[in-house]
């Protein structure tokens, strides 16, 4: 599926002086609990969208060392026994995890890895690469959704990718509610449907704007979108397309759409909306593309600007402002016990033991606006408690909840087959669709709680305690 | 050498789309001559490290479209003939470029292509990915080492890298100026130095902190650095440092050094080596990470922190807050004459024609400030105009004078054989040696210039003229 093939050395060194050591140390098969999760939700937003599970899940049933790679940690002084462990290196662990397009939300687990802490060591880094990035563009990609409705959404970023990270943004940019790129190889690979037409270069090449037009729609009829802005839109290049597509038209084609690249968009969008109709093309439609994000796309819609599409580069394949989700890997069991990690900083301090989130629903089956993060063994929860604010609780009694995490390996394999980004796209859409709009504006957005159950606040408080007095 | 081969799909669908076009239109062949440039410099900084050249090159040689890929794009409609040329497509351009490792600035030509229109418009997504991004983190690296002196810098990034991202990220960063990367797979292909020992969760799976700094130095007497924020930072993980340092000694061992992860590093730092020199361990070094950038790694060295090295993650990997450097690739000559793009923002007027850029140096072989670009034919230049402001010119008479770029192509087979990570940091380093520091500060930069020839300004303004007047 994927044109990539994580290699084992992929990670950062110190995953494996770890695994080195606990290997010697003879601790290598003591059960260990990983949560993955993010601090903060990202660009300010009030929420995210999960996505990298299914490439995640992917590259562990893949993990291997390979010859080449054994002989490289041999030189770096890694222990000849170690290196026998890893040339037949297989990740054997549990995973549990949100459904892929999940909305998560900061602070509560969106996956855990469960087994020999060993491996559950091992697989960190790739994980933590895969899942940040793919859950950041598919996040920002749905906030362009949002304010984009039901217009056409194309991912333009490839040449302004993160070099090799636009080959996944592309994907992410689908399960955030993108509708094609013009990435030919994620398109490929990942079954999404690809669009492009033509370049500035194209009509450069041609001795003027209107040769090139009837050159490019000559060779292609179907789904031509001339490239108007690239010596005057509307002196120039909007009266060009508007002749070609009446040549078109003498030929049984019609002229798709033209394609506004710089300049003020909404200003030329109306304007060659208007010649468009005025010369009979009502059926041509408007794309407009350069430096969009979603707070422009969002002017552009207030300002009832006619476009169809909007083509997006950086801002989306990028993740930016943000250009990172700050997900860690937190141990949460091991060595018989639960584990913590205590800091200064309170929001940093982690949840003990293997967990599960429960979810409330409204009357309507949307989202009512809390999680609770529980232990994995209870059956419900009767009220949660704000992680470290003591006089914030909530009574979760009578709500219907589902459970958002659920088993996605057993023993390293996957419990089901590999779900397509279309299904993907399409379960993300539905949860975006009950998840209430004041959750997704861009200006301070409503706080979505995400709160401990009773048992699980009793193991963590006791677990602070005992490290408090120690 | 890299993990990495890049398919021929790995472009957006309209360069494939122009590619049919001047393919079955018979223009393929024309001779074309596009430009690599960007057009502000990034993080507001003076200049940039010019990164990915390597890489670029070899992806070039090695583009092939392979059996499946023609498949999936004759189902996207591509013509039969088309179709075929790509099966036996190689890239046959000749290449013009800066060393890898130069200082270049915005606006100046850095690269350049010149060849069969159809297969130098085939190369402009890959040369655009791979080089934006590199040169993005290169010279991110750089003003972190201008921060930095020389103190250790090392790479942490991998897991908050934008995906796959990451692997050319740690390539780019030792070009920029760093040391070392935790990043594996990146040392291993590009011969980079790695590091890293231990993260908490080592620490949290064992019973205690001591216990914990103890089985790790025992695993690993060589070059052990460990963690000290796990639980309180001057309180326990200092001390229990301490004590197992003292513990290696007996052995015969030396504790390589302590990391700091959170908290005030300024004030930790200070704290932890008054501990350290009077426990009698002044060799124990001190390693700091937590969100750095060049701005925290600035103000650091400022507060005389006794930092030794510095271990940077998200923002150099990721190039924050930029996340992308916005090269453009230009068509400058085509179809038997120069071309140019006309546009109402005057600075994206580009340049026509093949050219050159003189870079004037100064008595001392430094950089003097100033780089001509010109048309390839000159052999010298006299004067350099600003490109737009046409008050502002400055006569080149009597400089020393270097050319930047140089053939690296010809027919499209590499002039010379690849260098080594190695050889370019060490060039780059010359090279930003050669910069004074006013171009190099964060506030502000001095402004280096960039002007173009009379005989370039001549052909230039012709061709604005003429497209003025149609």
């Amino acid at each position: 599926m994927s044109m990539i093939r994580y290699p084992g050395t992929y990670t950062d060194l110190y995953q494996l002086t770890m695994a080195q050591a606990y290997y010697l140390g003879g601790t290598r098969e003591n059960a260990a609990v990983f949560d993955y999760l993010f601090r903060k939700n990202p660009f300010d937003g009030g929420y995210a969208v999960f996505a990298g599970l299914e490439d995640a899940l992917s590259a562990l049933e893949e993990l291997r060392f390979e010859e080449r790679e054994i002989g490289f940690l041999r030189e770096q002084g890694f222990d000849a026994r170690f290196l026998e462990y890893l040339r037949g290196f297989r990740f054997t662990c549990d995973v549990h995890a949100a459904r892929e397009g999940e909305v998560v939300f900061a602070t509560s687990p969106v996956l855990s890895v469960k087994g020999p802490i060993i491996e559950a060591q091992i697989a960190e880094t790739l994980l933590l690469n895969i899942l940040n990035f793919q859950t950041l563009v598919a996040t920002k990609a749905s906030r362009m959704r949002f304010a984009a409705g039901d217009r056409s959404l194309v991912d333009f970023g490839l040449r302004r990718a993160q070099g090799l990270g636009g080959y996944h943004a592309s994907r992410a940019a689908v399960i955030g509610g993108f509708d094609a790129t013009s990435n030919v190889r994620a398109g490929m690979d990942y079954g999404i449907p690809v669009s492009g037409t033509l370049a500035h270069s194209f009509i450069q090449s041609h001795d003027d704007e209107l040769a090139a037009f009837r050159a490019f729609a000559e060779q292609r009829p179907q789904n031509c979108i001339l490239l108007v802005d690239t010596y005057d839109t509307l002196r120039s290049g909007v009266p060009n397309a508007i002749a070609t597509g009446r040549e078109m038209e003498e030929r049984g084609h019609r002229l798709a759409g033209i394609r506004l690249d710089s300049g003020d968009l909404a200003y030329l969008a109306k304007r060659a909306r208007a010649m468009l109709d005025e010369a009979g093309l009502g059926y041509v439609r408007i794309v407009a593309s350069s430096q969009l994000d979603e707070h422009a796309i969002k002017s552009l819609v207030e300002q009832a600007a006619p476009i169809d599409a909007f083509g997006v580069g950086t801002s989306l394949v990028t993740g930016r402002p943000d250009a990172a989700l700050d997900g860690v890997y937190k141990l949460a069991f091991a060595n018989r016990g639960p584990r913590i990690k205590i800091t200064e900083e309170t929001e940093k301090i982690t949840l003990p033991q293997l967990k599960q989130v429960f979810r409330l629903l409204d009357g309507e089956g949307n989202f009512y606006g809390a999680d609770a993060v529980a232990l994995a063994g209870e059956k419900d929860v009767e009220a949660m408690h704000h992680p470290f604010d003591t006089l914030k609780s909530l009574s979760t009694r009578g709500f219907a909840k589902e459970r958002i995490s659920r088993p996605v390996m057993r023993g390293g394999a996957r419990t089901q087959k590999p779900l397509s980004v279309r299904e993907i796209a399409a379960f993300a859409k539905a949860r975006l669709g009950q998840l209430e709009d004041e959750y997704k504006r861009f200006g301070r957005p409503y706080v979505y709680k995400v709160g401990i159950s009773d048992r699980l606040k009793a193991v963590r408080d006791r677990l602070i305690a005992r490290y408090r007095r120690a």
